[in-house]
C-alpha cells in the first residue's frame, strides 16, 4: 500500500492558485468569509467575461443555423433578480424548492437528510485488491449484506473525499491518514459507492462508503447516528428547507411584500415572452437568451465554486411550436456540446448523461446533462449543464396565474395547414397553441471552474512548477510585453507597442524583475505569448516571442506581433 | 396662456417608446409589475451592455494616462451582491443609511419626510410675468412671506411635475390641466421652487411648490396637513427606515445569518484591497472596477429607470497616497466629464455641481456630482455620477472592524522620502499610510437612461414620427441588412451579408413587409445604417446605404459596407 501522497489533492492546489493570483477569493475574506460566496478577482473577472461573451456571441450575436437550414431566432434579455412573488408559486418554487433537512439536536449541525453517507470499516480481506471491483448489493441498507462491515457513524457529505474531510466523522473514526482509495461496487457511476484504504487508529482499514440518505428518508431518523457525535437519537425528523433567498421591498415589511431572490433566471424569460412576441420581430420557433445572478440558499455549499449560494448563470429558452420540441431538444443539445468543445474542453472529460425516468421533473418530456470530469468527482463525473424538454409547463402556469394569454397564433402553420387541404376547424386549433420550451441551461461560475480545472497544468520542469494552460482565447491575458532590462530605451519602446496594442486584446505591460520571473508568472496565470523587446529591438526592429505550452522562443519584427496574437485568438 | 399641449410630456413618450420597441419592460408585467423594477428587453440590454463595454475599455482595458504622465494602474473585480454583515456595519450603512419615513394614519400611505412639499395658490397677480423670475425669501416657512399665497396642501414627491401628477394632490386642489411652468425664486438651481399656472376649479392660477422637508422634520409632524387627505394630525412622527434590502443566508434563520443585499458595489472593493495588494502587481496608486447590481430599498421608486428598487452601478476606487489625493481628484473628475461626453451626449446638458459643506458625508473631503438635464428635472439637472474623495474613511473603517490590517508601505515614497534627505523617523512615518480613496460612481442604468432621452428625437416629416438618435457605437443594432423585395435571388444575397457582417458588428436581416416600413422600425430602434439590396446589387454589386439621421441614401459596392460601417463605430 503507498503511503499518502505529499502533495495536496489538485482541487485544493486548483483553488489555492486561483486566490494567490488574483482569479477567485473567497468574499469577506477580511472578515473570515462568508460561506457559499465568492468574489471574481483582477483576473478571474476577465476570464469570467471571455466565457460570459462567448456564449452570448454564439446564442444572440451569431445563432447558428437550425435544422431547417434557416439561421435560427434569438434576442437577449437582462431581467430583474426580484420580480413579482406569484412568478416562484406559478412557477412551482414555492412549494417544490425544497431539500429534506435534518439537525443534530445537540450540535445544532444542519445537513441534507438525502445527503447522509453511512460510513462502514472494513477488515482487511486478503481477497479484496487496490483497483479491482467487487459486486455489493446496491440496496443494501445495513452492515449486515456486507462482508467484514460494521456501521461506525453517517456523515453529510455528496463525494467520499468530503466525508473523510469531515472533522467530526475522522475524530469518530480516528482515522489519521488516506492512504489510497479503490471503488467497489457494480455501480461505478455513483461516487457514493467508495472504499478508501485508510490509516486509522485500529490499524489499516478500508472505510467503505455509501449514499443511504433515501433509505434514511424511508425509514425515519430514530435509529441513525448522529454523524457529528455517532450518538442515536439525536437527529430530528427531516423537513423541507425552501432553497430560495426572500426578501421585503417596499416600505411595509410583510407577507403581501415577500420576495425572493430568483433562483434561475428562466423564469425571467418566460414572463417577458408576451412582451417579446408583441414588440421585436421574432416569430417561433424562436430563443431568448440571458446571462446573470442567481440564488440558492444551499445547505451545504461546496466544491469551491461548483456550488455555491450566488452563482452566475447562462440560460436559454427556445420557443417552438409543439411538433417540433423533439427535433431542437436534439439540435440545441449538439450545439451545446460543440460550444463547451469550442472552450477548449478536452472531450474525454465531458459526456453526456440522459435522466433516467425517476429523475424526470413531472413536466418534462425529456432532459439530458452535459457532464464535466471535476478533480472532485473523478473517476466520476459531475453536472455542467442540462438541457431539458420542458413541454409547455411554464407558459401554461403562467397563463394559469396571471390570467394573461400566453399562446401564440402560428400564421405560417396555418398557411401551411391550408396548403395541406386540413379542415377549417383543425387549422383553427392547431395553428394556436402554447409553445413547447426546450432550455440549455448553464453556469457561467460553473465553466470558470471548469476552464480553471482544464488548464491546471503541473510541470516540474518550469519555475513555476505549474501553469494554467487556457485557449488563448479565453485567456485574461493574452500578451506579456516586457523590456529585457528597464534602460536603454527598452521601456519606453515597450510601451509604446502596449499602448498601440492593449486596445486590440488584452496586454500587460511589467518592467520589473528578470525576464525568467516574468515569464513564470505570465505561465502561473494563463498567457499564451510574451513578447520581449531587447537589444535587437533597438537596433532592428526584431522582438522575441515566447509561446506558454512550447516554451519555444521566435523572433519576429515589432510590427508583426499584434497580426502574430490576433491570428492565434481565432 | 396657452392651452395644455395635445402630447403627452417627453418622458411618458420615452417609456412608451422604451417598451414598445423591447428597450424596458416594467419587471413581472403579466403579473401587473412590481414597483421599482424593470426588465431590460432585446433591445435594451444590447445598449446596456455597449455602455457596461465602453466603461470597462476606459476604465480596465485601455485606461487613461494619469496627471504624473504614467499609465493609469487598474484592474478589474466582480464581487458578490451578498457580503459578510459586518460589511455594512463598518461602512456605516446599517446605523445610517435611513430615509426618514412618514405614514398616513388614515390612508395607510407612506413617503419621505424630507420629500415633503407644500403647495400654495398663488392668485394671479399684474406685476408676475411668464418666463421671468422673481425673488422669494428662500427660507420662508410658511404662506405669510409669500404675497397672495394660500398654504392648500402638502404633497410627497420631489419634483413640482410629480407633485402635480399625484392624483391625491390634483384632487385637493381642483387642478384641471397645467398650462404653463415658469420658474419663481431666487435659487433657479433648486426645483423644488416652481411655480405652474393652472386651470383649476377656482379659475387660473399660480400654483407655487416648494420643498418643507427639512421644516418639517425640525418643526413636527402635528401640524402640517397630510398630502392624501388635506387633514391635519394624520400624520406620524418620522422615523428611519433602512434603505438595505436583507435576507438570510445559510439553513438557520436568525439574527446572526441576517444578510444585506449590497446598495452599493463600492464595498466590495474595499474588502478586497488586502487581497489585490497581495496577490497582483498593482502598487499605490491604483484604482478597482467593478460593474454590477446593486438593490436600495427606495421608499417611492420614481422617474422610470432613474430610482429604481434594482440597479446598475459602474464603481471604481481609486487608492492614492494621502498627500495626492486631491491632484487625483481633480484628474478624475475631468476623466469621467470626458466619458459622459465620448457617450455623444450633448454638454449642455451636463454639468458639475459641487456638494456644499452641508451636503458632503461627514468623511468626504470634496465630492462633485455630474449631472444631466433630466425631462422630468428639466429646465433643472438631476444627479448622474458622483465623484468623492473618501479620506481614508472606509479602509480605516474596515481595519477596525476586521482587526486585519489594510495599511500599504509606499516603497517609492520611502526612497523620495531618502533621496529628500527626510529622517529616519519620518520616512518610517510616513512611508506607510492608509490609502486615501477618490470614488467615481455611476449608474449603467442611469447611464441607460441619459442615451435614451439624448438620442429621443421627434420628426414629424418621418413615417415613424419619431427616431433615437444614438451614437453609432452605442446603437443596439448597427446595420439593418435588407432585400428591397422577397424574390430574385435578393433575400439569399443579402443573407449572405448579413452573415458576415454579423460577426463583425450588430446586424439586422430583415425580409418582410415595405422598405420604408423597415427604414422607419430601424428610426424608431436607432439603428444608425441600412443597406438595401436590389436589383442593381444583383446586376453590379452595387448597393444602397440609408443614413438614419440625414436619411440620405448612396450608393456603394456591397465589398465596402463592412468598412463602411466600421469606420462610422470608431
Amino acid at each position: 500500500m503507498a503511503d499518502a501522497p505529499a502533495t495536496p489533492p489538485v482541487m485544493e492546489q486548483i483553488v489555492a492558485l486561483a486566490k494567490r493570483k488574483g482569479f477567485i477569493y473567497p468574499a469577506s475574506d477580511i472578515y473570515g468569509g462568508i460561506r457559499g460566496f465568492w468574489d471574481y478577482g483582477p483576473l478571474g473577472v476577465l476570464l469570467k467575461n471571455n466565457i460570459r461573451d462567448h456564449w452570448w456571441n454564439w446564442m444572440v450575436e451569431c445563432p447558428p443555423i437550425g435544422p431547417d437550414g434557416e439561421i435560427v431566432d434569438m434576442v437577449g434579455l437582462d431581467s430583474a433578480i426580484i420580480q413579482h412573488p406569484k412568478t416562484w408559486e406559478a412557477s412551482g418554487h414555492v412549494a417544490g424548492f425544497n431539500d429534506p433537512m435534518v439537525d443534530d439536536k445537540e450540535t445544532k449541525e444542519r445537513f441534507r437528510a438525502d445527503h447522509l453517507q453511512a460510513i462502514f470499516f472494513l477488515e482487511p480481506s486478503p481477497e479484496m485488491e487496490i483497483g479491482k471491483s467487487y459486486p455489493v448489493s446496491a440496496d443494501a441498507p445495513a452492515a449486515d449484506s456486507i462482508p467484514h462491515a460494521t456501521v461506525i457513524a453517517s456523515g453529510p457529505g455528496e463525494a467520499a473525499s468530503e466525508i473523510i474531510a469531515n472533522k467530526a466523522v475522522r475524530k469518530l473514526l480516528g482515522i489519521k491518514n488516506v492512504l489510497s482509495n479503490m471503488m467497489v461496487g457494480a455501480s461505478l457511476g455513483a461516487p457514493d459507492y467508495v472504499t478508501l484504504w485508510v490509516e486509522s487508529s485500529r490499524g489499516n482499514r478500508y472505510v467503505y462508503i455509501r449514499n443511504i440518505g433515501q433509505q434514511f428518508l424511508a425509514h425515519g431518523y430514530e435509529k441513525t447516528p448522529s454523524p457529528y457525535t455517532a450518538k442515536a437519537g439525536a437527529l430530528t425528523e427531516p423537513r423541507a428547507f425552501n432553497l430560495m433567498l426572500d426578501t421585503y421591498p417596499g416600505p411595509i415589511r410583510d407577507e403581501s411584500n415577500k420576495a425572493y431572490l430568483r433562483p434561475e433566471t428562466a423564469q425571467g424569460i418566460f414572463l417577458n415572452f408576451k412582451n417579446i412576441v408583441d414588440t421585436t420581430r421574432v416569430k417561433v420557433p424562436f430563443g431568448v437568451a440571458q446571462i446573470g445572478k442567481s440564488f440558492r440558499n444551499e445547505v451545504t455549499p461546496r466544491n469551491f465554486i461548483f456550488r455555491s449560494r450566488e452563482f452566475e448563470q447562462m440560460e436559454m429558452e427556445f420557443f417552438c411550436p409543439p411538433d417540433d420540441a423533439l427535433k431542437w431538444y436534439e439540435f440545441w443539445k449538439g450545439e451545446r456540446m460543440k460550444w463547451w468543445l469550442s472552450l477548449g474542453v478536452e472531450p474525454s472529460r465531458l459526456r453526456f448523461r440522459d435522466h433516467d425516468a425517476d429523475e424526470l421533473s413531472h413536466y418534462s418530456k425529456a432532459t439530458v446533462d452535459i457532464e464535466y470530469r471535476y478533480p472532485f468527482t473523478d473517476p466520476d463525473y459531475g453536472e455542467l449543464e442540462g438541457i431539458a424538454h420542458r413541454g409547455s409547463f411554464d407558459l401554461t402556469q403562467h397563463q394559469e396565474h396571471s390570467k394573461q394569454k400566453l399562446d401564440y397564433f402560428d400564421q405560417e402553420l396555418q398557411l401551411k395547414l391550408k396548403e395541406q387541404g386540413a379542415t377549417p376547424e383543425e387549422i383553427k386549433q392547431r395553428s394556436r397553441y402554447i409553445p413547447n420550451v426546450i432550455e440549455p441551461a448553464s453556469g457561467l461560475t460553473r465553466a470558470v471552474l471548469v476552464l480553471l480545472c482544464e488548464a491546471f497544468t503541473l510541470d516540474a520542469s518550469r519555475p513555476s512548477g505549474v501553469y494554467l494552460k487556457f485557449k488563448p482565447k479565453f485567456a485574461p491575458v493574452k500578451l506579456g510585453i516586457f523590456p529585457l532590462v528597464a534602460k536603454d530605451g527598452m521601456p519606453e519602446k515597450a510601451r509604446a507597442l502596449y499602448m498601440e496594442l492593449r486596445t486590440q486584446f488584452a496586454c500587460e505591460f511589467d518592467v520589473k524583475q528578470s525576464i525568467g520571473k516574468r515569464y513564470a508568472r505570465m505561465d502561473e496565470i494563463g498567457t499564451p505569448f510574451c513578447v520581449t523587446i531587447d537589444g535587437d529591438t533597438m537596433s532592428s526592429d526584431i522582438v522575441t516571442i515566447r509561446d506558454r505550452d512550447t516554451q519555444e522562443q521566435i523572433k519576429i519584427n515589432i510590427s508583426q506581433v499584434g497580426e502574430y496574437v490576433r491570428e492565434r485568438l481565432k
